[in-house]
């Protein structure tokens, strides 16, 4: 009766793994979740500050899936030549409880993340967006990348990073895109921005931002950090709406904990949450406003994200 | 540098689990736990009431290990075919959060849980123990009788179940025992008890308990059952002492439940918790006391159970 346990690594999802897929599977969780038809307890911390790290359990269920994702983080490990954070998820089916899998989080992570952007901006920014900005060009640029040109045409996709290598890579790793590597500023300049860097304090300064422009910020992802100068939240002359996955979360450790921390902005100048907006399918935008997406990263993504590759390599057994 | 994440299965899970190791780590566990040498968030619930059943996350730092258990409770299974409970651990690196392993969870489960009433019978039955009772001979009465035998020399077993069958396939599971099948109340007679059955209400009568007696009360695992009549902690003539693994979680779920939620027992009643007298090497007994012990297990059990099938496997391939 029972299921074939699967143990997927990380080159077999690679292999497998479809941002076109991942992109609707990830929107539906949002819209599900917003239907009451997901569930996601909050994040269950366990944390070992002698090791200067922490694992958060991060479980949910949304249809024919239940499941959690095991994820450290341990920031030290720069320095050992280890990832900082190293996931797994485990999968179930949530009838019967049974385990369907254990499924390397790596990759998961970053597709799920990026399909998030991709899900965002095509909520949020302008229909006639045809340029993209990265800044910060690591394995989470790539996927917003990925995630956004399956929703808009890209003319352009500027990309910014201070490390050259980091840049030479990224442009190495894709084809059929027009790509300028710009300053700081000018990629700022873009229709869509996607912020995925892994600074603390503020590098993108307030006035870069112009009228129209959406972005999605997704590197700060714990106290502290932020990566847009607070500036950004008083520029009288913007109007600024920010979407945010799940409040508590972004308050607490997503690009506006900062300036909620120092009573820059207020819980209220959160425009709303997108599993809302998803599901609502509602018109956030006038033409010249600026929409800010704050991602911190939600259980049903992972689950949802599991759940593509779980059925991509179950249906290609089953066909073999 | 990344070391090998190990997939280990029930049938690896049995070759290799040894009572031994497992009743050293489970009670050095809670030693450390109550030293402050382990964590141990809360249980996490993933609740689907839609299909009868939960999941439960339950991480744990001890030692060399941190990890989690991600099991579930569908009651619904039994008449699928398929395991009410089905676990997974996951077993991690703490000082730098990299994956070890994923491991089965069901015969961990079963030995950690007879390890808690090993250690449990250790430090409160009396020391010239020499019968054992079990009432209920699932897999649970049998890592009850593989723990406790390790601890006292049995000169006698008494064994109870309502169903035949269940009864001849414990008798022929073990050798060099005296078994000796008995009724309800005879095996109550025995100088340790270890009940371990499914039953909702309770079956065993108060005035069955004689003086001296130490009891694992293991079956109880959920709102609304026990084993034992609620008269029991009624009886002025005994002096019974109340030892739980986790107060909180013994008044919620555990064989004190009910009485508790009646008003029989108070949780001032509770006479301890097994960590801190494990820790304080405490005598509790005095010698026509009755002791019991509300089991309902704890995470630090599952990753110190696990650990000992992760060291043996891993010390095994390096002899090879």
């Amino acid at each position: 009766m029972a299921a074939q346990f699967l143990v997927i690594d990380e080159r077999k999802v690679q292999e497998i793994i479809e941002m076109t897929q991942v992109l609707r599977a990830v929107e539906e969780a949002f819209e599900r979740y917003a239907r009451g038809e997901a569930k996601m307890p909050p994040k269950l911390y366990l944390e070992l500050p002698q090791f200067n790290g922490d694992f958060r359990a991060m479980p949910a269920w949304i249809g024919d899936y239940a499941g959690l994702k095991w994820v450290n983080v341990h920031p030290d490990n720069k320095g050992r030549g280890l990832p900082t954070v190293m996931g797994k998820v485990l999968l179930n089916d949530p009838e019967t409880g049974e385990p369907l899998a254990c499924i390397d989080g790596t990759t998961l992570t970053n597709y799920r993340t990026g399909a998030a952007a991709g899900v965002a901006s095509k909520y949020l920014a302008r229909n006639d967006s045809s340029s993209l900005g990265l800044i910060g060009l690591g394995e989470q640029a790539k996927t917003q990348l990925m995630a956004i040109s399956e929703v808009f045409e890209l003319q352009e996709v500027l990309l910014f990073d201070v490390d050259e290598e980091q840049r030479e890579e990224f442009v190495r790793s894709f084809s059929g895109f027009n790509f300028k590597i710009a300053s700081l500023k000018e990629t700022c300049s873009a229709d869509i921005v996607s912020t995925t860097t892994p600074v603390r304090e503020p590098i993108i300064e307030a006035d870069w931002i112009e009228p129209g422009t959406h972005i999605n910020a997704m590197g700060a992802d714990a106290q502290g950090k932020q990566e847009f100068s607070s500036e950004l939240y008083r520029r009288e002359d913007l109007n600024l709406k920010i979407i945010v996955d799940d409040a508590e979360q972004a308050l607490h450790s997503g690009e506006v904990n900062v300036p909620y921390r120092e009573g820059v902005l207020e819980e209220e100048d959160i425009y709303g949450e997108l599993p809302l907006l998803v599901k609502e399918k509602r018109e956030v935008r006038e033409r010249e406003d600026v929409t800010l997406f704050d991602s911190t990263g939600l259980a049903i993504q992972d689950i949802a994200t599991a759940s593509t590759v779980y059925e991509s390599v179950t249906e290609g057994s089953l066909k073999v």
